[in-house]
Formats: structure tokens, sequence, C-alpha cells
């Protein structure tokens, strides 16, 4: 049973936009601003070789677990889900969800990707579910709705996905050697690098590192060496971003152990304990830093998320599959003193701090300018409603947040973290909302009717700051 | 001192309703339907012999620390709140105190209160006390006041009062003989069954359960016995939930103590250390969990109290007497693991998560999806705002934290969680904020403005989730 | 390039009024009371010697710590901030910032500064720096616009600054002698009393503290007796509040170490470790808390900051120059027990909790309940936002939570926490607030329409609850 009307134009010229000045700052500013998406989970060979996808299950459904855990709520059977169901079954069941994700990001961004991509101006739900499946695959199968044109389309400039070290960056390469209009870059992602908790699979890992960088590693120093190494072959590849997902940093005085006695142990096999795992995390990611800021890299921190939370989902659909949540560590007082370490030899690198816990907003927004100096304009950035808090409520809390402790015009503005080519519509999303929040800050006269400043500052966050502070070559 | 005026109509019927949508979705949907209470502390004494209180002080300052906290803050001298001042005298001491509640959920409480049960539509205050005081208690002197009909005036269909494992419910038992139109089942609140901090106490409570349940405790796995007889009468009494107040959930490794061995210290009356104590109340309460899911019991955690603050008002009053508050434990990282573990065997009732401080919502909001396995809809769930967040503010946070990131639709819903036969209204508080933010929400172009299926919405989660979910018989 | 209007007037009548009630309520009620400032860092030197400023930057940015954060993060050299630059130069760095700090209070509070002190309505830009810097500067000349003459325009009566035990109170005399017409009383701040992690700046803090009590401090039990003599001595002076600056409270068993052992290893120079430092402070704290009560003062707890987290910038510029943040600290079991033990022989003070983290508002909104006993109205009081706080956002949402959670009614109020004299319109801005949420609330039928009684209500929070509840004479 699915009532919902189906014909009514819901995403309107003005959407989100509740005020003239809020209409103006959209239109005739935000909007004609280029995309720099500073993160993401793109796969690099998809847009490389410009992959045409079979249909919209492909594109819009594989690898999406914000749909997926909707699904799940609603009761609708791992089959339709992640399992055999065919490409058209999950659809349906998809579209029969949609209108119980109201309220939901999901139910703003369906629709937004089916207008924006395909024209699509109706409601999806069960009822026109096989329609616009034909409707949206017949759209795929043209040079229009390959991946780069799904991007330019959206009027991307730059794409930074994210890697791993040993990556060979063979499709970042291949999209510069055939002059693809878009930039795209690699990000620096070395979580595996130092997750020794696992010995075995550091052992293997550390295999592979050897292998890419031409050092045998047999010791931290080495380790460090490799990675180097590597952050070199980055750097020449375009990479100008560092990215770590931890659920807190660490802090510990310099020499509490001695980092090659840890090295020796886990490279032989065997395990150290709680303390030790986190100090060998912790100043090889201090390394890592220093250098980053040798390159004069940006270096993100995701913080705060809780994964892997369901064994049983985990042992059969494997990381990554809509079983992580939003923790509740500690954050302030390691972070501070980590960043103060590296700030101690003016090695701090540019760098954005995400928190996936909103309630860690503030400590966030005011973190950044422990560690401004006045040597770059925005140098540590509150990073934009990351994950779950990427939708309209999160992202004002973020920007509300950063405006009272800081300041948001020198914020370098969103990104979609997707692995979906069809999350462009994010940026405009985050637009809509950041004109709307300065639009009735005028109505209520919080702030002067200045169009000529406030037209610049919403251009300089979507797209000009970050422009200038990343500084892609 | 007391200038306000008493005459104009304060709860309109549009009261809270912004918008015609919400006015809409309040008046020809969510009004009509019935009341399913699944969580209360009502008297099953009272309801089933359908007590007549004798005045208004009686059924509605008697054991409302709400309105004690609030007297006390005011300066108000114990004496009229819980002492020897009379009922009248009290009541008002209250009538005085009402102004200054303003901008507390005591204000709108005692005016929807007053109007819906008396048809009093005056502000309370110093001036009308004794007038109102003479005509609620005239008016609680008839049969239409007498605690049945009470509820089924407000279209109360199902209470479920809170009870312990020792409980013989004969209360329960009399209403189903009666035939009493309301649905009356227990809660199963085996908070006591692990109460191990004190050995005297716990050893007392032992024999008590012993008794219940036939059963000789000489063990732990005589213990769970036990419960598991306790559990079973429950069931057979119409219960299907059980609850649990908590601090925070724990975890640890499975085999940390020989639970057999603390269980010896603990019945010869000898103390076990905290780490011990806190390792019993684990594993007692994972098997207690097991016992419900094999019953098919949905299962519930208030988590986050800092409870018994005022020792020298404890002394004088006992527990909760209005000296508790909201404490800022870790949540996300031991509920996980303990939830998993009950998953990791298929053994995860259906559960709902409650939270006392609001910093914790989205840790709730996302803790549920990470165990929604399609099995059930909305099987884990994020319960509606609890006790110090039983108000607007508070519910609209839990509303939106639940519909940024899980599915309002699949919600449950309310629950007065209150000691008052009076606290009804709070049902109609609920969905008047519930209809208000959807109505502006179509108001603001963020949903499309489809009555019908907003109306069922609204509707599933006043009353129809609930009698799917709960399942009563 | 800066393209702002500089011709607009910016701060108008209403501003921030945004109901007809509103309106009312602020011009009507509130602007009419005197301003009670109980707690700020003013320089009592300054005031009684009635200082005139040499120029704007003297008075306005010379130790304006939130002005530097704003000015670093746009990327302003230190030598324009804190450095060697002229008064005019760093006047102009901070006007061209200006723009910038569009949502932030600081674009509020200087164009409502600029208005109230100066009467110049343009909006504050690096265009017209120079000319404001020359207009503002050469009524900084005038009688006008010395201190005294600033505080009274503001309609200031008392004003509570911020003191060191050993501090000889000389500039309190003068002005009471003098017959200032503003009240100025010394706060008892002992943070240096027991500051024992550094012994050796912590013996020369005793020998101080020795010579201003003429008492020779050679045990706990001495320094205890040397503080209650400047407790007095503070009494004597006026002196009716004392205040606490703390990342959390703590709270240990009675006794878990020997407190005069620990004494004497201090004195003699030797370190002792984290837990009987946390002890020693734990102690001290709880004495003095005591000794406050004898005097019926007023207790201050400002909890959770995250101080000096740059050692480079500290090293260079000292503390309370900008590099201190929002902490995220456990706030709530130790903040219980500590007063717990205090209420227990009914010794607990008449107390204000300040948080600077606002996920801990609920904590504290409902913290204070636990201790309100009926003695006083409103005697655990839920201080007003603090420092990062300290802008509409956080002040609605501190207001918000005692609302709800509490009695607005009953609260004390704003107060600047300022080291500034030209900080005054943070009353201003705050009633404006208050107003408005009342209005708001009136119009959406939450309140009801009733100016005189929340015309009171209004007078009650700006002014006449902080009269009663401190007392200075």
């Amino acid at each position: 049973m699915n009532s919902t009307q189906t014909t009514t134009k819901f995403i309107q010229e003005d959407f989100l936009l509740q005020s003239d000045m809020a209409k103006v700052l959209y239109h005739d500013y935000a909007k004609l601003m280029p995309i720099i998406d500073y993160h993401c989970h793109l796969s690099p060979k998809d847009l490389a070789e410009n992959r045409k996808f079979e249909n919209i299950s492909q594109i819009w459904l594989a690898g999406d677990h914000y749909k997926w855990r909707a699904m799940r709520t609603l009761g609708i059977n791992e089959k339709y889900i992640t399992g055999n169901g065919t490409d058209q079954e999950k659809f349906e069941k998809w579209a029969y969800t949609v209108p119980y994700t109201m309220r939901n990001p999901l139910y703003h961004w369906t629709h937004l990707e089916l207008l924006r991509y395909f024209g699509i101006d109706e409601l999806l739900t069960a009822d026109n579910a096989s329609e616009i499946y034909l409707e949206s695959t017949r759209q795929l199968q043209m040079d229009s709705h390959c991946t780069q044109a799904l991007l330019s389309g959206m009027n991307v400039e730059t794409v930074c996905t994210t890697d791993d070290p040993v990556d060979s960056l063979e499709y970042h390469q291949k999209a510069a050697k055939d002059g693809m209009s878009i930039g795209l870059f690699p990000t620096f992602r070395p979580d595996k690098s130092f997750a020794v908790e696992d010995p075995k699979s550091y052992g293997n890992y550390l295999e592979k590192l050897s292998a890419a960088s031409n050092i045998q590693i047999d010791s931290h120093e080495k380790l460090m060496a490799a990675l180097e190494n590597r952050i070199a072959y980055f750097h020449e590849n375009g990479g100008r971003l560092a990215d770590h997902g931890l659920e807190q940093l660490y802090f510990f005085p310099m020499e509490t152990y001695d980092i090659e006695s840890l090295f020796k142990k886990v490279s032989a096999g065997q395990s150290i304990n709680a303390d030790e795992t986190t100090y060998f995390k912790f100043i090889t990611l201090l390394e890592l830093c220093r250098l980053y800021h040798a390159k004069g890299w940006t270096q993100q921190f995701h913080l705060g998320a809780l994964r892997n939370t369901n064994e049983r989902m985990l042992d059969t659909l494997g990381p990554d599959t809509g079983f992580d949540s939003i923790g509740d560590f500690s954050q302030s007082k390691a972070l501070a003193q980590f960043l103060n370490e590296l700030d101690k030899s003016d090695q701090l690198s540019k760098t954005i701090l995400y928190n996936l816990n909103p309630r860690d907003n503030e400590v966030m927004a005011t973190m950044t300018g422990n560690f401004n100096d006045g040597s770059i304009r925005g140098k540590v950035q509150f990073g934009s409603g990351w994950w779950y808090l990427d939708q309209k409520d999160g992202m004002e809390k973020q920007m509300n947040a950063l405006s009272n402790m800081g300041l948001l015009s020198c914020f370098v503005g969103m990104l979609t973290d997707s692995r979906s080519f069809l999350s462009f519509p994010r940026h405009e999303y985050f637009r809509r909302t950041l004109c709307n929040l300065l639009g009735n800050d005028v109505v209520n006269g919080e702030l002067p009717a200045d169009e000529k400043w406030l037209g610049k500052m919403v251009q300089d966050i979507c797209y000009r700051n970050a422009k200038d502070y990343f500084n892609f070559q």
C-alpha cells in the first residue's frame, strides 16, 4: 500500500531557500561555482575508464549502505539488499522503501538525484518503480551518462579519491595521460600501515608496502622510509591530501616505549598489548604528519566512528556494509596534545578535523583556533558534516558552531565522501542550506543585507577557499 | 504577588499546531487513534480497584517529583511538598508555583490536565487555587473520575505497568477477571535480581524470589531458573516487555570471572569488588535477555540516569523523590558489544533504547541501525524522549535525530512513563508535536504535501506501529 | 577588497526582537533595569582611578583574545595582533577582519559597542577604519569616556572583579573611599592556593599568602587558616562571591591520603603524584567551600575549559592569549558527589555552575535541582552561557535547557566575564535574546500573552533575582 502522489514537483527551483536573499545568494552566486570534491571514495578506475553502468541499481544501490540500513530497518529481507535478488527486484524494494524515508536525507537525495541526472521529477514509490527503473536504465546506456559526463554535467572540476599507500595510482595516471577534463587526484590513506593489532595481516601488508616502495621494511625506520617514498609518489601524481579514520587521537610521552622493539615483535608475528599498540599507532601517525608537512599537504582526521559493531553481519558481508555507527569517545585532550606536538617544531600541516558525534562540534570548532597562528588563512579547519551528519540539520549545526566559535568565511566547504557517481547534488544541497542560513540571518536583522559581500562569502565557501587552500596543480 | 490573567483560554484547539497541514494531521488523523501506553509506573491496584481519589492533591501532587523539584527551586518549604502540610495547603503552594514554571513542560501539562480531565480552562495561580481545588476535588468524587474512567476518557486501550519479578500480579489478574475494558499488562523489571552491591538486601531478595518461583536459589544457575519461571508467569499474565534502568550497559570477555563463585560469595553475605559486581550484573542481564528472546518479548533499556545524588534528602524521603539527574556516562562501545553478544547467536530481542542525556541521541539513533537486520520492522528502536527529555524540545530533538539517522516512519512512539493517572494528555502533547514537525516540513517544502501518506505515517507512529510491534494479546 | 556597505543602520531599535511582545518586554521592562555585573575580569585599578584610554585600540583590542583568534584564523600576522605594529595598524587589521566575522558574536558586539559608546552606526570595514579610529579615539579623550562614565552610561550598578587571595584590594577600597557611584566588589579566586602541581611556584605563592594573612603557613591547617583570614578580609571589603576554574570537579573518599603529609612534601619542594595532587586540590577546595558557606557567600564553578593547548604560543605570549578551547571532560558524577559532601552537613553555599561544553547543558540544568531544598530561591544556579557560549545560540540553548529542566524564572541572569570596559552591551544582547525567546513563545501560543507577568519575569532575570541572591551591601 503506497498512496503517495507521484506527479507533484517536489524539488522546486527554490528548494530549501526560504527568503529572497537566500534565493539571490544561491541562484546568482553559489550555483555558478564549480565543484571541488576534495574527499570521496569514488573508484578511480570507473572514472578513468569512463564506466557505463548496466542499470540504475548498479550505480545507485550497489555499495550504498545508507540505503541498505533504511531497507533493513523497514524489515526488507537481505536477499533484496545485498543478496541474490535481481537488480530490478532490488530497485523495486528500494522504491517501496522511499516514502518511509521521509525526513531522512535519503528522501531528498533520492529525488534530487533522479531530477538532476535523469530529469525525473516524480516521487519514487513502489507504484512507479518499474517505469523509473526502465527510464533511468535507458539513459544510463547513453554517453551522456558515463561517469565522466555525469561529473562534468555537475560542473565538477576536481575529485580526490581515497587510496592506500600501496596503490599503483594507475588510473590517476591514465586520467592525466588521457587529458580527462576533471582533475583526479589521489589521497594518501595509510590506516593499514599501523594496523598492528593483527600481526599476521600486518606482516602481509608490510610485504606489499616493501614491494611498492622498493624498500625492504625490517625496522620502524624503514617503515617510515617506505611511507615517505609513497608520499613522494602520491605527490608526483597530484596528491595533496592525507586522510585518517580514527576513534580518537592518541598521545603519549615521547619515549614511553622503544618503537623498534615493538616493530620487531609485531613483524615477528607476536602480539603487543593494547597500550603498546596505541603507542605504535601514535608514533607512526606523528611521523607521517611530519612528512605531510614537509610536502605542504593537508591532513584530514575523521574522528569518532564506532565500526563493525555487528559480527554476524561482518562475517557475512564484510566491512562498510551498514553496521557502523556514532561513538562517544573522548576527543579534546589528546587531540590538542597531538596537534601541539607537531606545532612545537612548526611541523603542523594544514589540518581538517571531522567529528562524527555532533556533541563534539564545539570541541572541534574551538580546537581549530588553538593552532591558527596567522600563517595560513583557515589553516586548521572544522570539516563539514560527515556521514550521519551529512544532512541539513547536521550541516546547519556544523556551520552554526563554526560561525559562533570561528570564522565561517574561511571554511573550505563541502565534499561528498561518497562511493557513488550520483552523489554530487549533495554539493547543491549544502549550498542551498548555506544560502538559506545566511538569508534567514538577513531576514532576522542579524546580518546586513549586503548582497555583494554575502555573495562573495558564499562563493568563497563553495569554491574559492578550497581552491586556494589545497592548491591542486 | 501574582498578576497573571486567569480567564484567557490558553490551551486552544490548535495548540502547538503552527500550520494548516499540522492541524489536519492532528485533528483528522492523530487524535482518532487509541493510546497504547506501553511503559508507565501506574499502580495496578489503583487501576484494577478503580480507585476514587480523595482530592486533587492526592491524585496530582502526591508522588510527582517533577512538581516537587520546581517547588523546592522556588524556595517552598518541604512542609508543603512532602511534609505535614494539609492537602489544600500543598495545592495552594503548587498553584503559587505554576506561573513561575513558564517554559517548563509543567506549565503545559498543568493546563492540559486541568482542561482535559476537569474542563477547567483558567490559568492556575495562587488567586484561583482554592476555587480550583474545590472544583476538581468535587469532580473527583464522581464515577466519571475513578481511575478506569479517567483512562477510558482518554481513549486508552492498553497500559503496561512496571513490576518486580516477585510481584504476584494479582491486580493484573483481577482486571482480566473483571473484564476491565483497558488492557492491563505487567512489565518485568528485575533490577533487584542482580543488585549484588548490597549482599544483605540481596540475600533477602533471593528469599522472596525463591518463594515466588518455588525454586530454592542456591546457585546462579538456580537464580536464572527462578527468573525464567517468573518470566513464564509474567508471560501467562500478558507480559510482553522487560525493562532495565542502568547508568550504562556493560561488557566483559565471557569467562572473566567464575559466576558461580561470585554467587557463592554474595549469597554468603560477602562483598565482591566493583569489577566483579559489574560482571555479575552483566552475566545475569545477558542471560535474562536470552530468556526474553525465547519468549518473543521486547526489552527496554533506560540508560544514563544519575540517581540518589542527595544523601541528606535520600535519608529523609527515600528514592524517587526528585534528587536524580542526567549523567554523562560512556554509552556506545559496551552497548554495541552487549547487543552484538546477543545478536551473534541470533538471540537479540526487539529492543528499545532510551537515553537520558540528549547528547547521546545520535549514538542511540545510529546504534539501532546496527542491529536492524530486516527480520522485524523497526526491531531495534530509539525510544521516545524520556523523563527530563519528555517535553517539546526533547521530543523534537529525539524525532529529528531519529529522522535524520533512521526511519521515523517505523517509530513505536509515545509512552507516559508516569506515576499519575492524570498524565495521559502527554500523548496528546506528543501527537501535536509530531504533527507540527511534519506540517512545518511541508510548509518549508521539505516534505511533499501528501496528506494521505503523512496521515498514515502519523497514525502508524501514534498507534499502529506499537500495536504490531508489541503484539499484546 | 572589501565591498560591504558602510552606511546602512544595522543595529536597529528592535535588533533581535522578532515579535511585538518581544519589543514590549525589552523596551518597557528589560531596558529599564540597572546592571549587576557579578562576574568579570575588569581591572579594579583602571576603574577606581577612572582611567582615560589613549586610543580605541588600547581599550578595545589590547587583551581581547576573542578578536585575536579571529585575526589569526584569517591569516593576519601576529605583528598586528600582539606584536610591535602600531595601535592604528592594529585597528586597521581588525577593521579589515570585521566583515569576515559575520555570524560570529564579534560582528554583533563590534557594532553594538561602536554605537552605544561612540554613536557610530556604520559597519566597520577596512574602508572606514582610519576615520573610525580617529573619531572613537577623539571621544575617548573626553571625561564622558573615562572608565567610570563608560559604566555609568550603561546603567551599571555593581561590578564584581576577580581577585587573588593575596590581593590588597586597595582599589576596591579607594573606590569605596571616593564614593564611586558604581559598587565595586572583589571576588575570591584562590586557584593558586592549591596549584601544587608545580611545587616551586607553589612555595613562592605560600610565602605571599603568609605575608598577606600574617599567618606562617607551615601546615595544611595553617593554609586553611590563612585562606579563612583572607576570606574575612574580602568579606570586609564587600566580597560575597568566590570563583573557581576547573576542568572538572573531583571526589575522593575522605581519608584517601593524609593531607598534612602531602602538604609537607609539597612545601619541601617535592613532587606528589597525579592522584595525590588531585586529592590535595579536592580537600582544599572542599574546606574552602565550607568557609564560603560560613560567610553566606555564593560560589561559582567554571567547568570544562581545556587551557594552554599551544605551547609554542604559550612560551611567546603567556596564558589567556587565545589558545584555550572547549574540553570534553566527565562532569556529572564527581560534581554530584562534591556538592553532596557539602550538603550532607548543610554547608552547601549558594552555587552557580557554568559549563563550557554545551553538550553538558542538561547535566548542569538538572544537577542544580538535586540540591535545591527549598531553603533559598534558586539556591543552585545553572550559570549563563560562558565564554564561547556567550552568544545568541549559546544563550538560547542555556535558557532552553534551564527552562525545560528547571525554572527560568529564578535565573540570576547575565554577566560579562569580560576584561574590557566596552563589553557592557552584552547585557543588552542577553536581554534582547531573552525577550525574544519569550515573545516567540507567546506568538506560538506556548506562553499566555500576559505582558505584566512576563515583564516581571524579565525584570527578575535581568536584575531583581541577582539583587536578592547576592545581597551586596
